[in-house]
C-alpha cells in the first residue's frame, strides 16, 4: 500500500492507495469520530460498492443518500436534498459523511459536509480514475451553477482519502480515458520524467497492471499534495493545476454538462493551451505532437466541437474564477514539465488558435 | 470612536463603533481589495442607507442586490439568487460583498461570500442592534432550512465590521428591544458587572444616549471577540453564547420564522434556562427575578407561547447543533455572570419547567 500525507497543519490527512482497500475496514473506521455516518453515492456506484462499504461499517449506524449518476446532478438542488435528508434524520455535528463515487459525488458531498451545521467531517472514497488522481485530494468542493461550473463551493478538506484501484475494473473505458487526461496533465505541468514514464507505460496502464496503476496514482497524488500544501486556497501556484481547464470548462458549459466528460474537455483544453504556447514561440511543435500522441493513445479528443467558435469560447472564459480585474488568466505549458500562468494573452491571439 | 480587534491570526479584523460612521468612507474603502463591490441589503434598509453607502463608494463599481425584509428571506432560495446575480454580472474572485442590514442580511451575505467561487471578501455594516452586538461579529454565516434555523452555513470571517449607532434611530422599538435580549445575554453568561451596569443605565439606553450606546455595544463586541478568538468554530466555550438559544430556536421554528423576533425568542429562552437552573438549585430565585425584570424593562416576553407544550419544544431541541451522540446539550446560568454547558439535563426535568 502507498500512503501519502497531505500536510496542512491541523487539517492534514492521509491518502491510502492500494488494491482491495474496500476490504480493509480499519483504515476507514479510524477516521470516523462518532457512531453515525451517512454514505453519499450514486445509483451506479451503489450497486457495485455500497454493500462492501456498509460491511466495513458494521459497528456504525449507517445512513445512505443515493443520487442519480452524472455531472448534471452536481447541483444546488441536490445539495439541498442532502441537507434535507440529514436534517430529517436528525444527523448531528458529529456525523461523518462518506463520499463513495467519482468527482461529482466527492465534490457535492464535500460541499455538503462544509455547510451542514457549518461543517462536519467527511471521507473520500473515489471510485473513478479522475477523482482518484485529482478531485478527491485537496479540498476543493463545489456544485455547478447553470452559468458556470464549480461556482458555488468551499475549500474544505476531508479527514482521509481511500483509493482502491480495484474499483477501476468496473469503470467504463471512456471514463478511464477521461481520468488519464488529468494524469497526463501532471506530467505536462510539472514533471517531464512522469510524462516520459507515461509514454513508456501506456500499454501496462491500458492492461490495468496493478503495480503500474498504484505507482501512477501515487505520483499524481504526490504532485497534487505538494502543490496544495503550498497553496491551499489557490492564491498562487495551485492555479497551475488548472492547465487545460479554462478552455475545458468552456467546452463543458457550451455542450451541456455531461455530454463531454470533464477529462475529455480538459484533454482538448490542454491541446489548445499547448497550441497557444506554440503560437507564442514557447513550446516546440514536436512537444505539441508528443502531447497530442499521448492523449490520443488514450482515445482522448484533441479538437473542440465543430459547433464552437471563438465567441462561444470567450463568453465562458470571461467568467473563469482565475480572472482578476476582468483580465483573462490562462495556464500554458512553456515546455513539457513546466507550466506558467499568463494574464497577457490577447483575444486576437486566442482567436488565432480557436 | 471605539475600535476593537478580533484576533484570529491571518483572519483578524477590526470592529469600528461610532456615530456617523456611514459618513466616514476611508474606514470602509481601505478594506476593499479591488474596484468592484456588491452591496446586499433589504428593501427597508436600502431606502434609509443605501445612498449613503454608495456615496462612500464613489470610486468603485457598485452593484446591488435588494432582498425583501424578514427572517423568512434567509433561505437557500435567496442564497441561490445572490449567486445567480453575481455570476450574471460576471463578478470575479476579487469582488467584495457588503452586508448592509440586520442579522438576516449579514448571515446570508456572509454565507454567499463564503461560497461564491469558494470564497470572496465581505464587510459587515450591521444596522440593527441585534446584528451590531451579535451576528455581525465572529464569522457565523448561514441560511435557514424549513427543518431548522442556521442549519446550512459556514464559519467565514468578514474583513471588517462597521457599526454606526445612528442607524439605531430608524430601528422599530420592537427590534431594538429584541437586540437588548442579546445585550443582556452577555451580562448573564459572563459579566455580572455589565449586567448591573445595564440595570443602572436602562433609562439612558432607552433614551438612546450616544455615549451609553457606544459603550454598551463595545462591551458586547469585546465579550464576543474574546470568546470567538479562543474558539472560532464552537468546539468549546463559544457554545456559551448560545444561552437561551436552544429554547429560543424551538420557539422560532414552532411559531414560523419572523412571527417571534429572534431576540424575543432568546429572551424567553434565557428565562427558561434560568428557571431550569433554579430547579437544579444553582441560580437563586432572586437572580431569576432580576433577569426577568431587566428583560421586562425592555418589553421582552418572559413566557413561551401558550400553544407550545413540552413536546413541541423537545422535537426541535433534539435537532440542536450542540447535541452530540443524541444527547441534549443546554447552556444554563449558574449565577448572573457565569453560564455553563450541561449535557445531563433529563427530559423529565425539562418537562417540569416547560
Amino acid at each position: 500500500m502507498a500512503t501519502l500525507q497531505l500536510d496542512l497543519a491541523e487539517r492534514s490527512y492521509p491518502i491510502y492507495i492500494d488494491s482491495h482497500l474496500l476490504k480493509a475496514g480499519e483504515l476507514l473506521t479510524k477516521h470516523i469520530r462518532a457512531k453515525r455516518v451517512c454514505v453519499v453515492t450514486n445509483d451506479v456506484v451503489s450497486q457495485l460498492y455500497l454493500s462492501s462499504v456498509k460491511e466495513l461499517l458494521s459497528d456504525f449506524q449507517v445512513d445512505e443518500i443515493i443520487l442519480p449518476d452524472g455531472e448534471a446532478e452536481k447541483s444546488l438542488h441536490n445539495f439541498e436534498k442532502i441537507m434535507s435528508h440529514l436534517l430529517a434524520n436528525t444527523h448531528g455535528r458529529d456525523t461523518t459523511l462518506i463520499a463513495l463515487g467519482g468527482g461529482v459525488i466527492g465534490d457535492i458531498t464535500g460541499f455538503a459536509a462544509a455547510c451542514y451545521q457549518r461543517g462536519i467531517d467527511f471521507i473520500q472514497i473515489p471510485t473513478t480514475l479522475l477523482s482518484q488522481v485529482d478531485s478527491s485530494v485537496g479540498g476543493k468542493t463545489a456544485v455547478n451553477h447553470p452559468l458556470g461550473k464549480n461556482m458555488i463551493g468551499a475549500f474544505y478538506q476531508p479527514k482521509a482519502v481511500l483509493i482502491d484501484i480495484n474499483s477501476l475494473a468496473t469503470l467504463p473505458a471512456r471514463e478511464f480515458s477521461a481520468g488519464m487526461a488529468e494524469v497526463i496533465k501532471y506530467g505536462i505541468l510539472g514533471d517531464r520524467e512522469f510524462f516520459y514514464w507515461l509514454e513508456q507505460h501506456t500499454d501496462a496502464i491500458k492492461a490495468s497492471e496493478s503495480s503500474v496503476l498504484i505507482e501512477m496514482i501515487e505520483r499524481c497524488c504526490q504532485c497534487k499534495a505538494d502543490i496544495v500544501s503550498q497553496d491551499e486556497t489557490e492564491a498562487g501556484c495551485r492555479a497551475l493545476l488548472n492547465l487545460g481547464h479554462t478552455f475545458g470548462h468552456a467546452i463543458e458549459a457550451e455542450q451541456g454538462y455531461g455530454n463531454w466528460l470533464h477529462g475529455e474537455a480538459v484533454a482538448t483544453g490542454m491541446v489548445l493551451a499547448a497550441k497557444l504556447s506554440v503560437a507564442l514561440n514557447l513550446l516546440e511543435a514536436s512537444e505539441l505532437r508528443r502531447i497530442e500522441s499521448l492523449l490520443a493513445a488514450f482515445d482522448l479528443p484533441l479538437e473542440a466541437p465543430e459547433t464552437m467558435d471563438f465567441h462561444s469560447f470567450i463568453k465562458h472564459m470571461r467568467r473563469d474564477k482565475k480572472n482578476i480585474g476582468g483580465k483573462l488568466r490562462l495556464i500554458i505549458p512553456n515546455t513539457i514539465g513546466q507550466a506558467v500562468m499568463r494574464d497577457d494573452i490577447s483575444e486576437d491571439m486566442l482567436q488565432q488558435i480557436l
